[in-house]
C-alpha cells in the first residue's frame, strides 16, 4: 500500500464512517421529530437533513462526476434559512434521497483512483491549482466530511 | 511540494480552522452561557468545552508527544455524564486552558516533519501498524477534528 493510497483510505473511511453515524441517527427518527426545532428558535431537523442533501449534491459537481441531481434543493435549504420555504419536501421524501445519495457517491468514490483523489476540483483553476495542489477532489471530502459531523452533532439532539 | 506535504497541509489545514472557529465562538460566550444546557435536557456548554479539552489532551499521548497536561478533566469530561461531577473547573479556567492547550498542539505540530505524521500512533501496535499503516498520527488528527466539529455544532447552538 502506498502513501497515497493509505491517505485517500483515512479520508474515505472518515467520510463513510460519518455517513454511517448519520444513518444509523437518520433512520431513527420518526417524521414528527423532523419538524422539531434542534434547540429552541434554532433550525429543524427538517432543514439540516435537506442542507445535507443540498450540499453532497454539489460535491458531484466539484469532483467533476456529473450534474446535480437535486437542483431544486439548493435554494430552499442552502440560499434561504428555515421557515423561508413553503412546501418543502416531506421528511419521507428526503431520506430516500439521502439514501440514494450515499449509494450514489459511494459507487462514484470507489471507481476513482488514489492519484484521481490529488486531481484539482472543478472550482479551482489550472493555474491557481499549480500553485495550491492541496485545493484537490480528496480536500473536498475532508472539508465536507466536516461540515456533515458539525451538522450530525446538531441533528443528534432529537434523538 | 511532494503528496506527502499536500496531504498533511490539508489535513491540519483543517484542524486549525476549526480550532480558529471554535476559539471565535468560545471567546465570544459570556460566563453564564456556559452554565446552559445546548438544548432542553442535553450537555451544558461548560461540559462540551472541558470535554474537548480532555480528549485534545489525550492527543499529546496518542502523538507521542508528551504527558497529559490535564489529566483531572478525564474523569469528569469524558467517563462521567455531564452535572454527575460537583466542583467542576470554572468556564473562566477552562477558556484559558483551551487557549494555551492549542498553542501548545500548534507548536508540537509544526514541528514534525510530513513523513513523521505517518508514523503509527502509540496506541497501535507494530504488528498491527505494519497491516494498517492508516493507524497513523495523521488520522488521528483526522478523527479528532471530526469528533471537534461535532461539537462545535453544538456549542454553536449556544450563541
Amino acid at each position: 500500500m502506498t502513501t497515497t493510497d493509505t491517505m485517500v483510505k483515512m479520508v474515505l473511511d472518515r467520510w463513510n464512517g460519518s455517513i454511517t453515524s448519520g444513518d444509523t441517527l437518520i433512520n431513527s427518527l420518526p417524521a414528527e421529530k423532523w419538524q422539531q426545532e434542534i434547540a429552541p428558535g434554532k433550525n429543524r431537523g427538517i432543514y439540516l437533513l435537506g442542507h445535507l442533501i443540498a450540499v453532497h449534491d454539489d460535491m458531484l459537481v466539484l469532483l467533476d462526476l456529473g450534474q446535480k441531481q437535486h437542483p431544486e434543493l439548493f435554494e430552499a435549504f442552502v440560499k434561504s434559512p428555515d421557515k423561508a420555504t413553503p412546501n418543502l419536501p416531506s421528511s419521507e421524501e428526503l431520506k430516500q434521497s439521502w439514501t440514494r445519495q450515499n449509494e450514489d457517491l459511494r459507487k462514484h468514490f470507489e471507481a476513482l483512483q488514489p492519484a484521481q483523489w490529488f486531481e484539482k476540483h472543478t472550482s479551482v483553476s489550472v493555474e491557481d491549482f499549480a500553485k495550491e495542489p492541496h485545493r484537490n477532489k480528496l480536500n473536498i471530502i475532508i472539508t465536507r466530511t466536516s461540515h456533515l459531523q458539525y451538522h450530525l452533532g446538531q441533528l443528534r439532539l432529537l434523538a
